[in-house]
């Protein structure tokens, strides 16, 4: 069991699903980056998912084209066999861990509290960055949401807890939060515990928490929080699905760019992001077009050594 | 033009679209008894609605079945025939105005600014109801939102707004909250204009406003509030699409039976409701039962003579 004094030094990615994979892949490009970029060595944890290789296969071919150095496939299918210390100690040498989507109660059921979860924790501790999409955003956090109903209204008994990780205290996760109207379940599960900090996160989205406090936006979408600290509610006592009484809870959406302090649960900043991506792929593009300009004026060039020159051009641009 | 350094003095209802109309009544039931019961003479103005007489049967049938005295439809279709003096004279001996559903922006086009539209702020200067489901809550502000996208992520250029009756100063009344993810839509004008207050009204509910300030939620889904006072947003300088930057805005969620002081921006009370209709609609069935046992034991009842009496009580019930 990692000492739980300590303080979480390892990068959080908490990914809302739905990630870019193909085209403008900029939240798995910043989690290859923070996992080390060429030296990163990353083990994908597929247990969430019903899907098999495939979604292992998706992953390493993504990691790789990024830069990674070694993706690893890890897949406890079972409480035993995320009890095997030969699994567990394969993450010793890994910069990074990057749990799939699926169902997060199977990542709660399989992993929490056995040695590969400790392990996932203690990869954590020692500085390597455990991220996740989807399900696999939501394990992160101590208090983990298990399901619950979509529609932006508060109902009683809309949504439940279950165990994460805990590497995220005092914090639950929801994920695909604008596409899936999680407003609802995420203010019932605040409403009842309002010392938690609610926190959703849009597709193509990550919330990047550093040193444990320091929330970072990154991707298309947004992070949504609610604070809940001050708030009246009614949730103790509600009747099943009636809609709940959320008075005085703090709402803040922060887009790409965005920089919040979870342990004040304030707003630190905001900067227009360089995240527009369109900008510098068009640059990108009008660079191209000049270079070929002033090649095909110097001499002669095959359509093959273009596009291999390109490529590389592109390659260079990308890890700047 | 109404003096508007008067207070209001009528009540507003501000219904969120979809009020039932055949089974638990509860918006429409509070409607009409607000607007004195057996003595309430309605205008229903269906200008809104591209439905033509329809629309008019649908209420005149609901508020008499209700028991109101008197039903009249009053239906400006163009901004002159707003300007008729007959037509806004009609309005001098209504107790409620009732705006039906359809195109916000027709009533804004039409009616507001007209002789018609400051009627209808007159009316109720004086004490009347004045209210209205979808478009015709929306209607009632005087920052009106015009139209805008779905999803909860606001974002920029994501929605308008136009001019409203001006009946809820400061406050934009978004409606179909919950049904139609609008979230985003209303944070994204109150990121804008963060001296609005933002209220999303799902539906079948509404949002009733007595004095000037006091909020009451009666129906079966709640209010939602966004103050927007203490907010930061990024929302004047943002690229159209982007998701924007709010952080700080105060978030209520009012189920039935919640009270909230619109001045101060802060939640009066909350009473565990009256609202659970399921629960009367028991007993009543069960009180049916027994007496139809004790009649049958009594004597013989004819079918005809007992669904008379079963009427009578349960009108007796429902106005107590």
């Amino acid at each position: 069991m990692p000492d739980p004094s300590s303080p979480p030094l390892g990068t959080l990615f908490a990914i809302g699903g739905a990630e870019a994979k193909l085209r403008r892949r900029e939240v798995l490009r910043a989690f290859v980056e923070a996992a080390g970029g060429a030296g990163a060595r990353i083990a994908v944890v597929p247990t969430a998912s019903s899907l098999g290789p495939e979604v292992v296969e998706v992953y390493r071919a993504v990691f790789a084209t990024l830069g990674a150095a070694e993706v690893v496939a890890l897949r406890p299918e079972s409480r035993a066999e995320a009890q095997d210390p030969a699994l567990a100690a394969r993450l010793a040498d890994m910069t990074a861990v990057f749990m799939t989507g699926g169902n997060q109660l199977k990542l709660s059921a399989f992993i929490t509290g056995t040695a590969f979860g400790d392990a996932v924790v203690a990869t954590h501790r020692r500085g390597a960055v455990v991220g996740g999409t989807s399900a696999g955003a939501s394990i992160l956090a101590e208090h983990m949401i298990a399901f619950g109903g979509s529609g932006s209204t508060p109902r009683q008994r809309m949504s439940q807890l279950s165990v994460g990780l805990g590497l995220l205290a005092g914090t639950v996760i929801d994920q695909h939060f604008a596409q899936r109207n999680r407003y609802g379940r995420l203010l019932s599960l605040v409403a009842q515990s309002p010392s938690l900090l609610g926190m959703g996160v849009d597709e193509d989205t990550a919330a990047v928490v550093s040193g444990g406090t320091r929330l970072e936006v990154v991707g298309r979408g947004a992070v949504t929080l609610v604070d809940g600290r001050h708030l009246v509610s009614n949730a103790w006592t509600a009747q099943p699905t009636a809609p709940l009484l959320v008075s005085g809870a703090a709402l803040h959406v922060l887009p790409a760019g965005s920089s919040f302090d979870l342990a004040t649960r304030t707003l630190i900043g905001h900067h227009t992001a360089v995240a527009d991506v369109e900008v510098q792929e068009t640059r990108a593009a009008e660079d191209d077009l000049r270079r070929l300009a002033s090649e095909i004026a110097a001499e002669g060039i095959s359509p093959t050594s273009y596009a291999r020159h390109l490529r590389r051009g592109r390659r260079g641009a990308q890890s700047g």
